[in-house]
């Protein structure tokens, strides 16, 4: 079935204790669909400024990415920098230009209107994954937005921002008066936790010795949770928990090259190794 | 099979969000001893000044604790005064005062030599489960006493501490040159992981909606850890797994309440109801 992501096409300059990227591709919009792609038909709404060339382009090309809702307008792409400490789960935003992103008002195309799924990737007003940006500057129009949401992907520092709350569990049942009916809360080097009338499933991340830059593990692993209930069509429990681990999978990936570098060249067999390599972290007998 | 613990009995000060306590029974080798009684007999060796109570024994008496090796000295019990903040994970230390545990020499009752299974909870100059107090003050004593350990039960940051190394795959491998050949990981909230030559296993924490106080909630997993092996008399990949569930269904039991509380009113039937529970948060199907 069809997946819709209506959300960030940008660049990023990157700074990790890795590396360095001055002019990236990123975007929430790009992980996601670049991730989900594997899994799903996607339909891309966003918005590009004239600095986005062909070539930049090219990132959507041969995967199952209809770009047709990728709106160009004249000015800069939505632009993004930021620097990872030592502990990579902590990041210093050092810019946030929205530039064409500002005034963009999402258009559908005629043929993404069977979409079946939809995901707000970190878009004002509006959102399904939501940034600290939003809840900070906008937090009446989230709420808005946050009735009409199934499953609120996020952080654990924004879910506990969004409900003035740390504990994650009490956290959730503030959320869930807000809207949605069930939370994934992403705790990067910690793993997922899904929390739903059902109860909790936590995931753990995919162990990595050389992780390089996080940028967009969260967006990829939003791709890989929304691109695996698509494809599948259920959101049963058992295919929510698949959806976990394969959200976990695509965000493993992310992290181990800087930018979308490392999704971009991943195999469909490289996905199902490592999510077979979750089952041996994770599962027990009693 | 036996399992011998030799370490800290204490009091303890404990001020938390959610309370305060000025004088509460603790210390590793207490929370150790119960949490591993409910799966194994357990000798314990330790030592108590003379404020330590008839009353405050107690707390080993109806078990599977043998307390021939808690010797009795002359001056004040090991005392640790601690404060949580907010985020239950970070706490500060207000004072330690070693008292009679300063010049404690540990001795083994005869009784004790056939012991199988032994844990050395938080006690110098030789660890097994290591606090940053000795990390910092005797590190060459540490890395002696860590060339006879098989099983080093550690938290992350002491991780990085010990190996001087932030990523937790290279943090083991570093430690394993050391001397242990597995490395139980406490991440508190985040759960445990286990890594060995098999790999790495990870267990999510029990989500509580109410945890009031984490002291002696890893001490509490290294017994739940340790005793559920001793039990079992194996350390099979599987056994493994199942003593770090039962590690951390010790360790969430003792959370609920101030010091050790909780965990003295244990019914092994509630222990095996939260293990089960265990697989419901964790497990899943490809």
């Amino acid at each position: 079935m069809s997946l819709l992501v209506v959300g960030s096409v940008a660049f990023d300059a990157i700074e990790s204790p890795y590396g360095k990227e001055e002019r990236i591709i990123g975007g929430a919009a790009t992980y996601f669909a670049v991730a989900a792609s594997f899994f799903s038909h996607v339909n891309l709404v966003g918005i590009v400024g004239d600095d986005f060339s062909k070539k930049d382009e090219a990132i959507f090309g041969g995967r199952r990415i209809d770009t047709t809702g990728l709106e160009r307008a004249s000015g800069k792409c939505f632009f993004w920098a930021g620097r990872y400490l030592q502990n990579l789960n902590e990041r210093v935003t050092i810019t946030t230009e929205l530039n064409v992103f500002a005034d963009f008002d999402p258009k559908l195309p005629e043929k993404y209107t069977d979409s079946k799924y939809v995901f707000l990737a970190n878009i004002a007003p509006i959102a399904l994954d939501t940034m600290n940006y939003w809840i900070e500057r906008t937090p009446d129009d989230l709420k808005e937005t946050l009735k009409h949401i199934d499953i609120l992907v996020i952080n654990d520092s924004e879910t506990r921002q969004l409900s003035n709350e740390h504990n994650l569990l009490r956290a959730s049942r503030r959320i869930f008066k807000m809207g949605p009916s069930a939370l994934v809360v992403k705790r990067g080097e910690y793993g997922a936790m899904l929390v739903d009338k059902n109860g909790v499933f936590c995931v753990p991340a995919f162990p990595l010795e050389e992780p390089h830059d996080p940028t967009g593990a969260g967006d990829a692993f939003a791709g890989g949770f929304m691109g695996y209930l698509a494809g599948a069509g259920q959101k049963t429990d058992a295919a929510l928990r698949r959806a976990m681990v394969y959200g976990t999978v695509m965000g493993s990936f992310t992290v181990e090259e800087f930018g979308p570098n490392r999704l971009t060249r991943l195999k469909p067999k490289e996905i199902h190794a490592r999510a077979r390599h979750m089952l041996k972290l994770s599962q027990f007998k009693l």
